[in-house]
């Protein structure tokens, strides 16, 4: 498996494990504490390959995960949704290789990614961003992660509705999401789920209220909660603070 | 969206929102309490028709998700993955489009199934199991969840480690994984992930002496807690019982 | 230490290590199924000391801990506040020997113990209950636990207030204790707290609300998650189950 | 009530809610940013009453509870046990007025301060602390809190065991518990319990081992997990973050 111009790699450090996320696209030369590394250097190498920097200190070449891209890399300008939330909400909504998806809004992209990733290259997500400058930016974080060609981000606002019919799964990651119900189930397959994200009790109540309104069945309310623990054998414990709330998950069906 | 010979559906009761998990490929007619179902009647409609049974009673018919299969419809005879871990072991391990996938022991297949769905029709997913009922049995659940084309099953012991090599993730969910680390780690792409899932804090601490031993990089031991609410928008509160351990996840990444 | 004419204790099966919690001010002799135990025999036996039923099958006498009675003795009529949530409740309000507690409503009896404990002989809980019956049931429950001369239960509604003035904590589990919450802090010494122990988040939303309203300071919300695990040092993990919630626990400070 | 000479206060800024914990025991002024408090005006003084700074800014003065004399006044020089778990300790081990309760190490004296409210001042805390400073320091914070009276601190290493029978309750927050399993037991009066507080899962496991040595009974693993939410009606939601782990709680009864 070789390095390729637009790959995003890890260049990881040989002497103390720490790890660069660099974006081959992105720039030419990469600036590390320990010297300048000449990114032309490292295209066409195999994975597990060393390149050095100017000053002789060697990296080991690794392929960098989505992961490690939305986690370290993706550039934020919003609350993102965490992984451990994305990966549930991406596989209770059943997104799968062909699907289209909609969302709102785009945000940074870190959902928008999850999804470009598990719809594949025959699949489609549309995603509605309002705002002009999110738009463009969680366009650039599409780009840099090569899942662009997946993903049309369409910058307006979703009062009117959706201009697809026929989704296999609308997310909603709005403030007041319990606007757009009734728009969300109309671009909806029937049999087929609706996700929505919200920060509070107070919204997750607002959202259950409408999907009362619009007899949304299968409905589930949750909360993912990842507990990390410190990797050391001799004193296996948790570690000592975690994410105590990303946020709430609302899932139901259009029957 | 027509439904095939081979859909796995859910008869959706109109009256009491009860839903009955079906395969058409199993079988010719469905019993509920309400009277039979021909299900030859159902093929070739479209998602969200209605089917009556022999007694006139209405179901609607909907596509049934990865999800609701998992958890209503496969056959069970081993603890599955769940879920809630299964697509953050999926996500964690970078598993996407064209990706093979080693993971040893098959079991009932919950976590085979969604490697499955994420490599796609272009990926594969080598899964071995050495208890030859396990392996029959798993290999009818991913029949039935129409699956089985990405699937190789083998019925052997990994003690001699795995038939291939770079495989692009790792998974390994047996009772004592610290045995083929080494293993793993031969048949995995450098810069790629291993995925362990154990059930006890004694097994999570022999792996991660194993994981140091053979210089594995990137540890993280998790546990993921999914927290489900009443969904009553009057009386919003968490369920009164929860899961409180399914397994211990651990990741690692060879450099 | 001696068994009293009113002691609760514990009969240990030394066999299986089954557990029988007993009451000896209750009844005269306590039936098992490996035969009955004439309790007026325990009387005056130091704990530890065994005892035979009338089929010759030894129990050992132990003390019964305030924490088994409210677990495995009280008898239930309405939920209970769980001990894990009790003595936090209990730590919060600052609750200690020779203070005055005020707390509404009595229910099963459980809170009621706890704060009994804790006030010691020279402190006084004063309980509202308006069931009749509960008020009734709990004092009964309070006697087989011996701590009845510290509580007063008065069967009367508490819209018109408290009769008392100068409590050391006010602590309110009712169904709208937000009607409350300005009598609450009528009665409750300056700088002292008040708690209230209410099940779904829209009440902790009107708790809030009333907090607000009537200036009360130092305000949390928190929720109490006992995780327990299978105590086998082989295989050590946290066990399948747990509760996912029993209350959301408020607390506040008059000022 | 009125402060007395050795009382804990906290100074309640009347402008911004700011809270500043004194104890009038231990200097004869308190400077904030907002002035000088002179705290010999402040005896005898109703709590509630308001004192001003040299510069006239307000205080209103409140009685300050163990809980906050424990999270933001005391001296840490350790870890300490945290009220949620200290309150469920004492719970467990059936800690009441009047009793004998030995533990060993002092450390900080958190624990030492959640027992000796609870004994009261009929009952007894003989904490062993090894370490010289220790033992001095936590004197101090028990002085301050008021408590000393009830705690005998003994300078002593306990691998000869303990010099009092009888105990009603054992507590042990050592690196290496297990060692001194046999010692509680024998200072600890039949049908009661033992406590132990430990950071990891591999001390869990030794102690568990021990406990079946010795034939320890009523075995409970537990954790204690405190969630707070943000206190705003408007936008109900859990904190950011959480304590993930302060310790694993383990419990077993003499038999």
């Amino acid at each position: 498996m070789k390095v390729k111009e637009d790959s995003l790699i890890v260049l990881y450090d040989l002497e103390d494990g720490k790890k660069h996320y660099v974006s081959l696209k992105s720039s030419k030369e990469y600036g590390t504490e320990k010297g300048i590394v000449n990114l032309s250097e490292v295209v066409d190498k195999e994975f597990g390959s060393v390149v050095k920097t100017h000053k002789g200190h060697p990296y080991k070449v690794l392929p960098c995960t989505l992961y490690e891209f939305i986690m370290h890399k993706l550039r934020r300008f919003t609350q993102i949704v965490y992984p451990k939330d994305a990966v549930y909400i991406a596989f209770r909504l059943d997104v799968k290789p062909g699907d289209l998806v909609i969302e709102c809004g785009t945000g940074s992209g870190a959902m928008t990614l999850v999804f470009a990733r598990y719809v594949g290259k025959e699949g489609k997500v549309v995603s509605y961003e309002r705002r002009k400058e999110f738009a463009e930016k969680a366009l650039e974080n599409l780009k840099i992660a090569g899942l662009e060609e997946r993903v049309e981000i369409k910058e307006k606002d979703i009062s009117e509705g959706f201009d697809e019919k026929n989704a296999d799964a609308v997310f909603l990651d709005v403030r007041e999401p319990w606007l757009y119900v009734d728009k969300a189930l109309e671009s909806l397959k029937v049999g087929k789920f609706l996700g929505v994200l919200v920060p509070t009790a107070n919204q997750v109540i607002e959202v259950l209220k409408a999907f009362e309104r619009f007899k949304v069945s299968d409905v589930e309310v949750s909360e993912i909660l990842l507990r990390k623990y410190k990797p050391v054998p001799e004193r296996l414990r948790p570690e000592d603070t975690m994410s105590a709330h990303t946020a709430f998950l609302i899932f139901g069906r259009k029957v």
